[in-house]
Formats: structure tokens, C-alpha cells, sequence
């Protein structure tokens, strides 16, 4: 499977991008069109443009640039980390719109583009930036891209089902977005690599440098997290209670990583890749209460034991995962997305059944599915009880489980295809063979001593 | 005090903040809660979170990432940096949230938490983050966070008889926290190192790359400073004003601190520490006064002025205080925050003098204090006219530098207790004492040969 | 013309800047003041803040972060290019508010300051930050400021001629302030290098790590390029549609550059200077119809064919023009600004001639022009119809050319002044010529190894 880097194929990239763009080109021209301006109120949709585009805004610097510099943590590999992340999210993004329009909002043959739609596929774009954790450094574009046309449909799928179908409440998209990609990342990692066992590679490990840079992504993701849990809220009430769940739950998050890190470390110190996950770890798990009623405490328990239990899955589980099942997770996605977003759909189990009776229809606010029209609801939660409520949210972790594991494991079959150019072991984790850069390798960043020979000698 | 990093201890600090957290928890499951639903008209809370949010997050940026940036500009220090602001922010906003809730909004048992009380923590917890600076590098995360721990509630005491007793108008915290923080942050740094002169440590000097991070931190602090200024405004004209002053004292500022460092540095060069720290001197010194009523000009004065002196302090009077006093202040915060924040105050008493008269009464938004609801006020000020109100701003000035001063010391003093860990000289300003990371003392940058190297033996 | 660096004048830059903001201040002193406050509702002022503000925080960060960071790709000159970056901004939008003001808004003695004027005025200052791209490292900063002082008139008359006089629609400023700012700064680098091949510098080729950090930047300019686009447009419909019309077109480009990149270089890898500049080609071209009635898929193939040109541009166009024109381009701004501003305005030629006739007069919010008051309307596009218009475009595209070049040619020959101190070629692309930093020409990068040597000899 692994080719010298000389022959290494690099054609087929550009040729599947390049179709991609065509047929999107062709569909839109056939199917795409925006609003009549005349069908709408002017102030109405400068007033939703006003309400919904600062968060919009928000949720694209996380992506772009939060996850990107993220990902940065390997040393040798920022530049393909952050340049597929950028890809990955523009081609999703299009591919979601393509499918959402076709699934949902095929109106006489047309499609009506606007801003909350771009959001959902936004939204559907960030299960592949995720699940790509799992195998960072390691994967080709080409596999990448594969990845990301299996994914989305999967995730649409997936999501109808639960949302529309079970009528799962995930204002903030952990069981639907967070705990889907995770498992689909870690099924597409089994399958790809299956029982080999991942050495250590000499370029996985980071530097001082790459580490703060990477930290710095967590610190913006950790920002402007409230904005991507509270974007799909009803205004009002329930997104006033979404933002401040999640502010609580991220802050707690932040010291209890500190606490969790150094008690776990034997000399005390702190880890880095402690810091820069388990500081986001209550932004997963808070997603799918965020809006609920529920006191202020239980958001900041929430997020301090997700961050516990990040810091565990680091300390302990993943390397368990590896040695048991030779499960590789680069990024440890499974500790950041997996367990946190277990943990908070347990806890929405919880807040159903503990929700106060006396507040049943008055807050029809809650009810705004993510990813869709919210529909007609008839009392708290479609008239179904807090029992049954309960046992549909654990329905909904089921279903993402086991879809997204199973989908996971033939996507990364299918990766395997020779021609998808899997990189060799010698070159992984290394930009060098995407990028035409100078060669760190030849001269490791005393780049500057050759320039300053060369001007030398020229003087 | 100093230990040798062999037996550095390293248990306070998780125990320090379990405890804290735990504590929290208790007392928010006991007295914090969200208001009633039915109680507000959804319509307005969507409202104040569409005009609040922005702002809120704009500043969040800034103390998270822009702060944290500028602070890297220490070499081997940029981890410990990042982190402590960062830990050090969540810490004094939830000790901070929960002092204001027991002063001021304790109501039948019960504080009602919304995104206005956050936010007002939030503000508090910016004086942490500045006086820290006096100290940076030679302090341990266990001496910040007791001195976090003593702040806060002499900041909301301090802050409680500056507006509310005295009626100081000060909207963007210029005295209350600027000032405030400043001498408190000297009076620790002043009791901890005593007399000792601190000679120049080898990894205190900044290198080009750790400088440019640091300005890219200046950076985003300037672009974000009008949120800062302008959030606690009243919205509207008072609002408005605010933000075209801050921007311009702030461009003014730019601009004037180029030529400043170039006409005081021997060579002509300009210093990347005044670029850092003059172009934000504007919007420190603007803060009292930017929603007042004043002409343009004064703001571009107010903002030129602070930057020249911010150059002046940086060349002349650290150096002059290090000398005279022994007083040690690693970041400058007396030039950035003490001397333009004295300018500003002086500014407010010239502006209340010569305010417009006829106005009296029909412009009740400057009278919104930060940090408390707005009392009910008769005419202009109170009815105290200009001369007592101009009394009343020296006062608030006074009141802030005297309280600051004595309680940073006090606070110096016990943060000299020996068990808080106050990291040994030779490890002052070094991220490996608190961090794993890999060791840059032992391969300086060049953590690729020996990666190389092992890549190379393998094949 | 050069000077060694020991007599390197460096008094002029302090004395202009002085001079500079001595007269501001006496300009505003005189004739600039807020509106009265009670000439105004409160109300709809705290709308229109609430409505701007969000998106010039957007603009801000673009130019102070994005566009600086974008500029660092020269590894010796980051410092200088986000220095001097930021420094014009500032002084470019003083000088551009002052003339504003005489030029549009003197009323009775008096200028009306408020944020949309600052706005218009930040955007007056971007074609300065343009044009700066061509002679990047080579120019003293003295000459970029003379450089300003001479574009920033030129560019209000040219925009008062293309927008005010033909009535050409140009929301987003692709003609008055793409195409003008790229033929300006490449007639400058014209007239200041006349017929010098410039040899390649030493210093001039970028590192992996500044091309990182030069990708960042490219980043946070695509994330928030809706806003500096849609800022401008009547709110709601017109300005909902500018937004998708950008996201499209960036989203496009992303893909496109990839693929273009791809096939052209020869061994199928990624070029960084590709995709640091075609990511945004898009968003160059679609300013000039992004609010024009046209479907979704215009946005889509202007987007994918500006990125495809601008990146073309880079492989072919720049060389050759270095080679028979010897015009030096340091940043390449005619493939991401003179190209594709081409592209768009072309392709607001062909959506004028289309745009559905039953509309006209339905939609009085296309007309809303950069950085005027939108005059009076009779029907559709002042009632000139559409080959009417059509033609306009084409004019102001000619207007905008033939202006800028010999503008800039002319003031490319006043930089030759030898007072303005055009550094020696041998210190070009180095801030230690400007900034007090330590000389990394003597310890490459290695700064820690002679810390280290310094700690080790003291203990």
C-alpha cells in the first residue's frame, strides 16, 4: 500500500475536487436559487440576519481557525493539518448542502438557499473535521476526502432518524454531531489499520512550540464554544440559558483539567494535550442540555466531570484501546467527543426525568430540533412523558453508537483501496509530501544559517 | 524558599482548586439559579443577548487570547503563561461571582444568575489578570491564585465605594480596574521580592519570535478594546460616543507611541515593548471618560498623550523605581495601567469640570456605573454639580490607589509563606518546572536533529 | 540611494508621524464634533450600533490581525510587516477621516463624526494596505507613509468619480479599492525600481514556519470577508444575500486553489503561496455583485474562476511580468486583486445585462454605494437601463485602472526622493534595520543556546 514518495500518485486530488466542483456547479445551476425578495419581510430578515450572523461568524473562526491551529500540535504536520481541515470543511459544507436540499428541502424542483441552511451544513461539516482526529497524520487527502462523502450522508441519515424520528432533544449536537464522529473516526481507524500495532513515529511528537500553538486553538474553540451550542436555540429564554450553561459548564471544564492533570501526572506537572482537550470537554457534554431547565449546579458538575473523565480517557483508556484493541486515536478524539458526549446524554436522561411537571407547554421554547423546522409540538415534549422523553434520549445514543461504529468500520475498509495512496510509514506526520516546502528535514529550522552563508558570500 | 525541582511541591495546587471547586459546586446547588421563564418577556431577553453577546464575546477573546498572547513574550515562558491568565480568569470569575451574589444579589436565599452578573464578574477578574503582570515568572501558580483569592473581594469592596458611595463615573473601569490593579499588582510584587534587586535572568529577554507573539496579543487586544470600553454603556448615544472615543484614543495612541520610541531609543529603532504596550495605552487612559460629554479631540489628546507617557514610563521610570525603590514590575503594568489610567482620571475631573451645562438632565446615560444597577438620579450627577463631581473622581482615584497599594501589600506578604512554593531563581521563567514539556535547556530548539536522528537509525 | 546602516537616517519617520498628529489634532479641534444627543433617537442609534459594530469589529480584525499576519510569510520581516501594517492603517484612516470630512461632510464649519464615517474612512485605508503589498521589504517606512499621504486623496476622488459621478455598483469595493489599490502600488513599484531587475534576496524566501503563520492569517481574512463585503448593503434582504454570495464564492475558491495549485505545479504538490492568496480570490470578486440579483450559482463559478486565475497568475503572469516589464510584485497582489477584481467586474458587466427586468424598482437596496449616501433612485439603476449600466461598470473598471496606474507611477517616482531613506539592498526583508530586536543574522534562531551558556556559567 505504502509507495516511495517519488512515485507517490498525485493526481488523483485534484481530479476528484475538480469533478466535485463541476457537478456542484451543474446541480446549482439547475436547483439552487435564492428567496424571492419580494416573498419577505425586509426588517424580519435583517433582524434574523442580525440575530444569527455573529454566531455564524463565531462558529466559522472556531472551525477554521480554533480546530485548525488545534491540530497543529504535530510538529512536522501544521501545514497539512490546518490545509485539510480548510479543505475538509468547504467540501463537506458544499457536499451537506448538496444532500440537505435533496432530503429536505426540495420544493418544486427548487432549492432555496439561506443563511440557516449554510449553518446546517456547517454543522454536518464538523462530524468530519472530528472523526478526522482519529487518524491525523497517518491519511491521505485522497482518504480524507473519501471519508468525508461516506460521512455526511451517514450523518443526514442518522440525524433524521434521531432528531426528526426519535425526537431527541440535542440543542448543541453531542449526541447527534460529537458522539456520531467520534465513533465514526474511531470505526474508520480500526478498519484502516486494523490489528497493527502504531509505533511511535519519531514526528508525533510534539514541541514546545507546536503546543503552544495548539493551545491557542483550544483557547479559541474554548471562546466562541457557547456561540456553536446556543446558534440553533429559540432567541430568548432559551438561548440566554444555553450561553450561560455552557460558559459555566467550559469554566468549570478549565479548572477541573488543571485539578485532574496534575494529580494524574506522576510529578505533578501539567500535560499539554491534558490542557488542550479537557478544557473543551464540558462544551461537548453541556450541548445536549444546554437548553433545558436545570439548575446553574448542574451545568458546572457537568463540565467538571467531563474534563475529569477526558483526562482519565488520556491517561488511562486510550492507551488501553492500543494495547487491547490496537485502536489508534491520534488525537484522542474518543476522550475528548466519546466520553464527555456520554456523559452528557446520561444527563439529559437525567434532566428529562427530573424536568419540573408545572412547566409542561410553557416552553415550547426547548423544542428546536437541531437541523430542522421545529414542529408542531403538542405540550413538553410531543405529550410523551418524562419516561418516555428519557428512554428516547438513550435511544438516540444508541442509534448514534452503533450507526456511526458500523459506518465508521466499512468506511475505513473502503479506504483502503491502493489508489486512494495511503501515505508511506516514513512519511507520515510530514508536510513535505503535500507541500512544497523547504525540506525540514535537510535542514531542521536552521534555515536561517544557509540564507545568511549565501548573503555572505555575496558580499 | 527557593527548593530544588526534585522536591518542588507540586500537591497544593490540585488540592487548592479541588477544594475551591468543590466548594462552589455546594454553594451554587444551594443559592444559584436561573430566573423564572414566564418571569421575562422572551422578546426583551433576545434583545439583551443580541446586544450584550457580541460584546461579551469580543472581550473574552481579549482576555483569553489577546492578553494571554501578549504575555507569551517571555521565551520558555509562553506555556505557564497562557495557562495561569487562563486558569486564573475561570478561578477569579467564579470566586468573583460568587462574592457579588452574596453582596449584592442575594434575594430570599436566592441569586439569580444572567449574562449582566457574568459579565461583571468577568471584569473583576481583569484585575487579576493585570496585577499579575508586576510578578510574572517568578511566582508560582499556587502564590497567583491566593493572590486572586485576596483581590477579588478587596476589588469589589474598592469598587463598591468608588461608584456606588462616591458616584465615580467610570465607565470602561479606567480607575476601577486599571488603576485599582495596577498599584495592587506593585504592592504584592513590592512585599514578595522586598529589597532584593532582581538581576536581568538569561530566559527573561525576549527573542524576535516570542516578541512577535506578543504583538499579534497587543494586536487583538486593540482591535477588541472598544467592546471592553463600551459594553456597560447605556445603549444608544452614550454607547456610541464611548466607541468612536476608544477608537480614536486608541489610534492616536498607534501612531504616537511609533514616534515616541523612535525619538527615545538612541538609534532610532523602535522598541517591540513600547509597540506592545503604548498602543494600548489609549484605551486604558479613555475608559473614565469615553462616554462623557467631550469634544472629538479630547479623545485623540487623551490617546496620544497616555502612549507618550506609557514610552516615557517604560525608558525612564521602571528603570528609575527599579533602581530607587527595588520595586520589580516584569510587564510594565505601572506604565500601561497606572500611568495612563492616572492621565484618564485626571481627564475625567477636566471634562466633568468643563461639561456642557445645558445638558443637565437630558443625557441620564452617562450615569450608568459599572458594575451596579443604575440608582435613580436627580439632574446631572446626583445634583452634585461639577465641582463636587470633579471632587468625587480625584477621590475615587485616591481611594483606589491608597486601597490598592496597602492590600497589595499585605497580600505580598503572605504570599512569602513557604509552602506556597515561590519556584527557585534558577527556574523563574521556565514553562518545565510546571509543565511537561520537553526540556528546551537540554536541546535548544533543535528538537528535529535528534528526531531526524532517530528516523534515521530506524530505516 | 543606499545608505549604510550605521548613517541610516532615522529622524524623518518620528518628525513626519509628529508633524502628522500634531495637525489632526488641530483639525479635529476645530472643526470635528459628535452629533448632539438629542438630535437624535436613542433608540435607533443603539439599532444602528447594534447592526455596524459586530461587522467593523470583523473588518478590524481582518486588516490589524489577518492582513498582518498574512504579510509575515518573509521570515527576517514579520515584525515590520505587522508594524508597519498596523501603523498605516491608523495613519491612513486619520488622513482619509480628515479629508472625508472637507471633501463630503463640512457642514457649517462643522464634521459630523460617527461610526459609519470611521468605517467609510477604514476603507480608504485598506487600498493603502493593498498596494504595500507590491514593494513589501524594499520600501522604508517613511516611503509607505508618503506613499499614503499621495493615495489616500486618489483614491477619495477616484471613488467619488466611479461611484458618486457613474453611478457603477460596487457593494463590496472590488473596482474602488481592489483594482484601484493593485494597479497603484504595482505603478509605484514600477516608477520606485524603474528597469532594476530585483535579484532574488536571501531573505526573501519564506520558512515553513512563516509560511504558517502566513496561512493563519489567510484564514481569519476568509473567515470574517463576508462582513467587510455585506457591511455596506441596505439591511435585510440585499445584505442576507451579499453574505451567501461571498460564503459561496470564498468556499469555492478554497476548492478551486487546491485543485489549480495541484495540477500546476510539477510534482502535484501544494504550493503555500497558492493557497495563502487563492483562498481569497473569491472574495476579491464577487464584492462587486454580491448583492445584485443573480442565482447562487454565479457566486459559485465566480469564485472557483477567480481562484483558478489568481493562481494561474502566480505560476505564469508574475514571472513573465517580472521578466519583460521588470515589475517587481512582491506580494502578488495583481493575482489576488488585480485579476480577479477584473474577473468581477467583468462578471457585474454580464449580471447587469441579465438582472430580470420585472424587478426593477423592486429592489431599491441594490443601490446602495460604498461610501456615500445613497441618492434619490428613479427605477431601477437611476432609470439608465441596463446597457446603460452595463456600460458604467465597464467604465469605472477603466476609470479605476487608468487612475491608479498613473497615480502610482507618479507617486512611485516622488519615493525616490533619497530623503526618504530606501534601505540597502542588503538590508532589505530585515527588521533589524527598523526594530530594536536582537540580530538574528549572528545567532540564527539559536538564542537559547547562548541563555543557556550564560546560566551555566553563573551557577
Amino acid at each position: 500500500m505504502a509507495v516511495p514518495p517519488s512515485t507517490y500518485p498525485r493526481r488523483l486530488l485534484p481530479l476528484f475536487l475538480g469533478l466535485f466542483q463541476g457537478a456542484l456547479l451543474l446541480f446549482f445551476a439547475l436547483f439552487v436559487t435564492y428567496d424571492e425578495p419580494s416573498a419577505q419581510d425586509t426588517s424580519l430578515v435583517a433582524n434574523q440576519v442580525d440575530s444569527t450572523f455573529p454566531f455564524f461568524q463565531d462558529i466559522q473562526v472556531m472551525l477554521v481557525v480554533g480546530l485548525g491551529l488545534l491540530l497543529t500540535f504535530l510538529p512536522r504536520y501544521g501545514f497539512s493539518a490546518l490545509t485539510h481541515n480548510f479543505l475538509l470543511l468547504n467540501f463537506s459544507m458544499q457536499w451537506a448542502l448538496v444532500l440537505q436540499g435533496l432530503l429536505h428541502h426540495f420544493h418544486h424542483g427548487q432549492i432555496h438557499l439561506d443563511l440557516h441552511k449554510l449553518l446546517i451544513s456547517e454543522f454536518a461539516a464538523v462530524t468530519v473535521l472530528i472523526s478526522v482526529g482519529a487518524i491525523l497524520g497517518r491519511a491521505s487527502p485522497c482518504q480524507l476526502l473519501v471519508m468525508a462523502t461516506c460521512e455526511i450522508p451517514i450523518y443526514l441519515a442518522s440525524e433524521w432518524v434521531i432528531v426528526t424520528c426519535l425526537g431527541v432533544l440535542d440543542v448543541g449536537g453531542t449526541i447527534t454531531i460529537h458522539i456520531f464522529s467520534c465513533y465514526f473516526g474511531l470505526g474508520v481507524s480500526k478498519a484502516l489499520f486494523r490489528a497493527t500495532q502504531q509505533p511511535l513515529h519519531p514526528k508525533e511528537t510534539p514541541t514546545t512550540s507546536s503546543d503552544l500553538v495548539s493551545l491557542v486553538g483550544t483557547l479559541i474553540l474554548w471562546v466562541f464554544w457557547p456561540s456553536f451550542v446556543a446558534v440553533l436555540c429559540q432567541p430568548g429564554d432559551a438561548q440566554h440559558r444555553a450561553i450561560l450553561n455552557t460558559l459555566l459548564a467550559m469554566s468549570a471544564s478549565a479548572i477541573t483539567t488543571v485539578v485532574a492533570s496534575s494529580l494524574l501526572e506522576r510529578d505533578g506537572k501539567l500535560s499539554p494535550g491534558h490542557l488542550q482537550n479537557g478544557s473543551l470537554a464540558g462544551g461537548v457534554a453541556i450541548g445536549v442540555v444546554a437548553d433545558m431547565a436545570m439548575p446553574p449546579v448542574a451545568a458546572l458538575a457537568l463540565g467538571s466531570l467531563s474534563a475529569a473523565v477526558c483526562v482519565l480517557g488520556f491517561r488511562f483508556l486510550t492507551p488501553f484501546l492500543g494495547r487491547k484493541l490496537t485502536l489508534h486515536d491520534q488525537c484522542g478524539i474518543h476522550n475528548l467527543h466519546g466520553l464527555p458526549g456520554i456523559l452528557g446524554a446520561a444527563a439529559s436522561v437525567v434532566a428529562v426525568l427530573v424536568a419540573p411537571k408545572d412547566t409542561s407547554g410553557s416552553q415550547p421554547s426547548q423544542l428546536s430540533p437541531a437541523g430542522g423546522n421545529a414542529s408542531e409540538v403538542e405540550g413538553q415534549w410531543g405529550g410523551r412523558g418524562e419516561g418516555g422523553q428519557a428512554l428516547c434520549q438513550a435511544a438516540g445514543l444508541a442509534v448514534a453508537v452503533a450507526a456511526s461504529l458500523l459506518a465508521g468500520l466499512l468506511t475505513g475498509a473502503a479506504l483502503r483501496l491502493p489508489c486512494l495512496a495511503r501515505p508511506p510509514e516514513r512519511l507520515c506526520f510530514d508536510d513535505s509530501l503535500y507541500f512544497k516546502i523547504q525540506d525540514q528535514a535537510e535542514s531542521p529550522r536552521a534555515d536561517s544559517s544557509a540564507e545568511e552563508g549565501a548573503l555572505a558570500l555575496k558580499e
